[in-house]
C-alpha cells in the first residue's frame, strides 16, 4: 500500500508522545534565529529557565538540554554517581529497562526489582531493600514516574517516605518524561534529588529538549561524583544559566516553543491541566472496560493519566490491529514494547488534547475492533461519552447553584 | 464567561465553512511575497488558473477574484445582464435569499420561487415558469447548488434538461460556494453558463478568494450586458489572465495556498473527495435519525454531502444548545439562519476532514444533548460508527478478494 | 534561464508593494480558522476595526473589504455618486489613470487634469476648476496621495484648503494605498470624505484586504447616491460592523495578520514609522543623485517617502536592466508603468524595512548599473551611507546630551 | 534602552551561526508530529541519513544526534578512545580550546599545539609530533576545520598526507561544525575517521542537531574503546538507523527541516554553495582591507569562507562597537571570544545568504565605524561592490560568448 492516495483530514496521533504540537507553539517556533550571546536571547533564557522551575515545583536548580529525554537520564547518573555505584531500580516496564541498561553501560551496578509490568513502584517497592542496606551501598533509587510502556504511574511521595523511614541517604531520581505537565509532580515537596523530563509529551513540544531539576543534595553529590561527563555536565550549565546563557549553542527554535508552551500551561492552570488528564484517562478506561478488554495496569492505584495500555484478546496481534486502524482511520496508536510487543497497544491521551479528540480516537479504536475481527462488546464509546457528559463543567456549574 | 482559562486541544470547527485549513496549505501561505509582475508569479498564475479549470470540469474560462464568494455572485450578474432583466431563482434557503437581494440591489428583477427550505431545486422547479415564458423575458436562472443554510443540494443536471426541454435561452448560473470539491460539478457537461464559488469550504482555504467558470455563451452575453462593473469586470481579468497576470494586485498569499490545495485535491483524487464527503454525510444523517431528530432536508434526493442541518425538538433553542457545546466541548456548530434561527443547527462535514473528526464531532453533539437536556435517543454515535465500519476500505478490500 | 539553480538567501523585494510581510504577521496568519459568527471572531472584528481607525486618524467610519485596493476605489465611487456625475481628477500617474478609467466604466464623467507625471497634486491643481464650477457640477475630487508609479506625493491638506477657499461642496476622495502607514494621513483633520487604502504596502500584509474611511458627509451622500452597488455597499457593512461582524464571510486569515500588523505599527509608533520612511527615502534619493541619474519626481515638495522612481539614461532600457539585477542579485525592482515603461524603474522603500535592507538594495542597484553598462557615477551607495550615518539615532542621542 | 520601540525590518544576523533559517525550512518544521515508530517516519529517517552522507561525501556511516555540535564532539571521543589516551590537537582558536577541555574532562590526555590564533592547522602542524611518536601513543588527531572564532580554515587534506607520510595510525577527527556545506569536505577521500558537524551553520537549520560521519577504521576502534558512553553510543544508533529508526525519540521537527535543507543544498548544487561562500568571503575581506583594518587570519592560505574576524584598532572596544551597530542598524555581529574578546568582531557570511545581504551587512559595519568613532578609511563597501560586480555571473556569461 505504498502509493496510497492522500489521506484527508487531521491525523489522530494517539501515541503516548510525541504529542500533537499546538499551533501557538508551532508558530512560536517559526520565528527567525537570533544571536545566542545577545540581550534578547538572555531574556528568553531566563524566562524559560524560570518557567520550567514552576512546572517542576522547585525553587532550586533546573537545566534544559538540547537532547532527547534519554540524555537527561544520562546527566542524572553521570553527574551524581561514581563507577561501581549501586543504583536501585524497579522494572516498571520498557523505559525502566532502558534506564537500567544505560546505568550498566556507564559503569554503575543497577539492582532492578522485577514486576509483572502491570503495576508501578510505590512505598513498598523498595522498602525491604533499603532497610537491608545498612552499609548504604545503594547510592540512588531511580524510578520512572509514569511508565509510558504500561500506563502505570508510580507513587513518588510514598517512595520518599520509604526512604525517610529507612533513614537511607540514597538519592531519589525520577523520570517524569511522560508525566510532567500531565500529573502532579513536586520536586521540592517530595524530596526528589534529580527529576528528569522531556519536551515531547505533556510539554506539547517537538522532541529535542530535555529538562532536569536538581536538589541541593544532588548538586553537592556532583562535586565528588567520578563518572566522566562533559556535554551533560551540570557545572558549566548552571554557571552559564545564571545569566540566561548556555555553555554551547542551545536549541533556539525549541526554546521559542518552550516559552510559548509554558505560557499556555499557565493560562490553563497547571492543576487544571492535571484534572483534564485524569478525566480523559478515566473516560478511556471506561471505554476499555465496556469493550470487555483488560487494562494493562491492573491496580487502580497506579492508573496513568497520560496513557492507557490495552491488552489484546488472545490470538489477536496488536500490531496487525494497529495497522488496520491506521490504514482505515488515519490514527496512530502506540505499539506494545518489549515483552508486550504484539500483545498490547497504547492509547495516548496526554498533552494538548481534549474530550472530542479523545472521543474521536475511541471511536476509531472501536471501529477498528469491528474491522479487525477482534472480539469486543459494543458500548465502549457510549461509556466514555456518559462519563464525560456526567463530569462536564456545565453539570458542575448547575450543581453549584 | 469572558475570562475563561485556555481551552486545551484542537477546536472542532464543524460549521459549514470556513473549514479547517490543512497544515500544508497554511505552510504554503506562510511564504514571502514576490513581484506580482515577474516571471515567478506568472508561473503561479498560470498554474492556479489551470488547476481551477480542472475542479470546475471546464475547458473554457475561469476567473479568480480577491473577494469573498459574494463578490463572484455580483460578477456573474453584472457581467451578463442589463438593468431590468428578469432572473428566475428558487428560494432554497438563506443564500438564495441573499443572492436574490443582491440582484434587486443591482437593478435586476428577480422572480423567486418559494420552498419550505427543506428541499432544493430540481428539474421540476423551474419547468412551468420556463415553458410559460414564451417571450424569453427570463434572462437567467440562478441556483444555489448546495444550500449551506439547509443542507439541501440542487440537481443542476436536471435543471439543464428542463431548460433544454423548454428550449429556453436563459443563462444558467450556479452558486457552488459550498459544493465545489465536495460533490460533483460539471460546468461544461451540464451546460452551466456561470459557476460561482469560494475558497473557504471544500477548497480548504481561508476565505478571501472567489472563483468563476464562464461558458462561451456567458462570455458573449458580457459583450452586450449593460450593468455597470469594473472591479468584477470579466474582460480585463481574462485579458490579463491570458499571460498568468491580473489587472490589479492579486491576493498572492491565498494564491500560494490555492496552488497547494489544488495539488492536495488531485493527490486524493477529485472523485475520491466526493465519495468521502458522501460517506461522512451519510454517517452524520444516520446519527441524527438514531437520535430521533429530524433532518432539515426532507427528501433524500436533495441530501447535502457538505452539511447536515438538524431541527431542534420543539421548545429547545438551538443557539443555547450550541453555546453549551462550545463551552463544554470546544466545538463550533453552525447556527440556524434567518427563518430557522434558533430552530436548527448545522453540522459541517466538508473540506479537509475524515472519519474520526466527524465521529469526534458527533460525540460532542450527543453529549451536548445530554448536557442541554434536549430530548434524544442514545445511539446516534453508535449508528454512525456502524455505518463507517461497514463501509470502510478494509471491508471492500476483503470483499474484493 | 528557466531551469536556474536555486538562488540562495533572501530575495530583496524592492517593488513598491506588495512589501515583505514580517514574520510576526506571517505567524499570525498561520492560525487556524474560527467561527466567523462567534464571540471570538467578534472580538477580532472589533479590534481590527478600531485599529484601522487609528491609522486613518479618524473617529468616524471605517470599512475593511476582502478585496484589493481597487475594490475600495469602486466602493468610494459607487456609494457616493450617481450616473453622470462629474468627478475631478489629476493624472499624477498610472494609478490616477486607472481610477479615472474605473469612474468612466461605472458611468461617471471624470475630468482629468494632466501633468507630466513628474509632480503630484497640490493646492493649485484644482483651484481654477473649482472656482469656475459655480454650478457645483463637480461632485467629487479624487486624488492619489502617493502615486506609486512616479513616486510623487500629493498635498492633501492644501487641496482641502482649496476646496474650502472655493467654498465648493465636492467630496474629497483620496487613494492612500501606498501611503497609509508610510506618511502622515489625517482623515478627519484634513476633511477627507473617503480615504481608500490597501493591505500590501505600508500595512505589511499580503494583498487581499482594502480599507476605507468615511466622513459623515460621505455617508450622507451614500443615502442618495444612485450608482448600483451590492458587494461594496457601505450600509450592510457598517450595520454588521457595529457588532464586530461582517455581512459576508470576511478574509479571516488576513484579519489575523491585520491585528498583528496594527500592533506592530503601534509598538513602533505611527510617527516613528513616518520618520523612518522619510529617512530611507532621502538616503535613496541621495544615492540616485550621486549616481548622476534623475529622479522622476522633479519637485522636492512632492517627494514620496515610499518609492523612488529613477529615470534611466537615454538609450538604456529599464526592464533589461531590471532583469540583470534580478538574475545577478536576486532583487526585484519595480517596473516603469504605462508611458514610462522601459524608461524608468522604481525602488520601493516602504513597509517593514530598515537601513541595511535599503542599503543592500542600493548596492544591488549600483552593481547592476556596472553589469548593465549603464552610465553612472560611483558614489551613490557612499552618499546614502553618509546620510544614514549622519542621521543615526546615536548621533541624535549624543547631540541631545 | 530596555523599553525600545520595535525595530523595523529584518534583523541582519551576521554572526557565524546560528544562521538565518530559510522560510522553506521554517515551513517544513511547522509540520505536525508523527509516530516515530511508523512507516512514514521510517521514510524520513532513511532520507535524511542518505542525504547527510552526500554532504559529508562519504559512503560509510553517518549519525544524526538530537544535540548541539558539542555532543558530536563527545561522541567522537568516547566512541573511539580509552581513558588516558593521548590526543593531538592544535589550538586554532576558542573551539579547539573547548574541544581539548572536553577531552580532558573525559579522561583523555590532550596535547595541544599552540598558535597565535591567526592561522589554522596544515600539513606541517602535526608533522614533527607524529614522526616523533614512534610508539604510536597518539591515538587521535583532532582538528577544527573552520575555526569559527578566528576565521581560519585548516587544511585537512594536508594533515591526512602528513599522517600517511609519518605512517601513523592515529585516527583523524575533524570538527566541521562551521564548515559543512560552506567549503569542500571529503570524508572518504581525505581519509577522515570521524567528522563532526552541527545544524545551525551552513546547514541553515536551527541548532539542535549534530552530525557525524564515521570511517570503518573508527567504527572498528569503537569495538574496543573503553570510555563510557550511552546517549552518544554509536552502536545502538547505527543498529537502529539501518531501518531508518532511532534508539530514542529523535528531534522530529528538526529532521523535517533537515530533509528540506538537504534538498535546497542539492538544488543549488553543493559545489555552487562552496563557490558562493568563497565569493562572499572575498568581498568581505576586500572591504576590511579597504577600511585599513586587519583580518585576524593572517595567511590567505587559511582564509575562511564562512566567517571573517576583524581586528579592532587599538583603543577601541569591539563589543562597544557591536552594540552601536545593533542599536542603530539592527544587525548582530559576532563577538570576539576568549583571548580576543573585545579586540575583534566577527562577520558571518555563511549559510543561506547572498550578495545583497552581505553588502547590506558591510554597509552596517562601515556606518558603524563612523558612529563609533573607529578610525577607518572609506571605501570598504565600494571595494566589495567592485569585486562582486566583477565576478558576477553576467560577466562570465558575456566572457563565455
Amino acid at each position: 500500500m505504498s502509493n496510497e492516495p492522500r489521506r484527508a483530514g487531521r491525523h489522530f496521533l494517539q501515541i503516548p508522545g510525541p504529542t500533537p504540537v499546538p499551533e501557538r507553539v508551532l508558530s512560536a517556533m517559526s520565528r527567525q534565529m537570533l544571536d545566542h550571546r545577545g540581550l534578547e536571547f538572555q531574556k528568553l533564557g531566563k524566562r524559560v529557565l524560570q518557567g520550567v522551575k514552576g512546572l517542576f515545583k522547585t525553587a532550586h536548580h533546573v537545566i534544559i538540554y538540547p537532547s532527547s529525554g534519554t540524555g537527561a537520564w544520562e546527566a542524572a547518573l553521570t553527574n551524581t554517581l561514581s563507577p561501581g555505584d549501586k543504583v536501585l531500580m524497579c522494572e516498571t516496564g520498557q523505559f525502566a529497562v532502558l534506564w537500567a541498561g544505560m546505568a550498566q553501560k556507564l559503569g554503575l551496578v543497577p539492582d532492578v526489582l522485577p514486576t509483572d509490568w502491570r503495576v508501578a513502584a510505590d512505598g513498598n517497592t523498595f522498602e525491604a531493600k533499603l532497610r537491608a542496606d545498612k552499609a548504604h551501598e545503594i547510592k540512588a533509587i531511580c524510578v520512572v514516574h509514569n511508565e509510558t510502556s504500561t500506563g502505570c504511574r508510580s507513587r513518588i511521595d510514598e517512595i520518599r517516605k520509604a526512604l525517610d523511614a529507612a533513614n537511607h541517604p540514597a538519592l531519589l531520581m525520577v523520570d517524569t518524561i511522560s508525566s510532567l505537565a500531565c500529573t502532579d509532580l513536586r520536586h521540592d515537596e517530595w524530596g526528589i534529588d534529580v527529576t528528569v523530563s522531556g519536551s515531547q509529551k505533556g510539554m506539547m513540544l517537538p522532541p529535542g529538549l530535555s529538562f532536569t531539576a536538581i536538589s541541593d543534595k544532588a548538586l553537592a553529590a556532583s562535586k565528588t561524583a567520578k563518572l566522566k561527563r562533559s556535554y551533560f555536565s551540570w557545572d558549566d550549565m548552571l554557571a552559564n544559566n545564571a545569566n540566561g546563557f548556555f555553555p554551547y549553542t542551545p536549541a533556539t527554535g525549541l526554546l521559542y516553543g518552550l516559552a510559548e508552551a509554558i505560557d499556555m500551561i499557565n493560562e490553563e492552570g497547571l492543576e487544571n491541566v492535571f484534572t483534564r488528564h485524569e478525566r480523559l484517562a478515566e473516560a478511556t478506561r471506561r471505554a476499555v472496560r465496556a469493550w470487555g478488554l483488560e487494562i494493562q495496569c491492573r491496580d487502580p492505584k497506579f492508573y496513568s493519566p497520560a496513557v492507557t495500555t490495552v491488552i489484546m484478546p488472545e490470538g489477536h496481534n496488536a500490531d496487525a490491529y494497529r495497522k488496520i486502524v491506521l490504514d482505515n482511520f488515519n490514527m496512530s496508536l502506540g505499539t506494545g514494547l518489549n515483552k508486550i510487543a504484539g500483545k498490547a497497544f497504547r492509547i495516548g491521551h496526554l498533552g494538548d488534547t481534549n474530550e472530542l479528540t479523545v472521543m474521536g480516537a475511541l471511536t476509531g479504536v472501536e471501529m477498528g475492533f469491528e474491522l479487525a475481527g477482534v472480539p469486543y462488546k459494543k458500548g465502549g464509546v457510549q461509556a466514555a461519552m456518559s462519563y464525560l457528559a456526567e463530569t462536564a463543567r456545565t453539570r458542575e456549574l448547575v450543581a453549584a447553584e
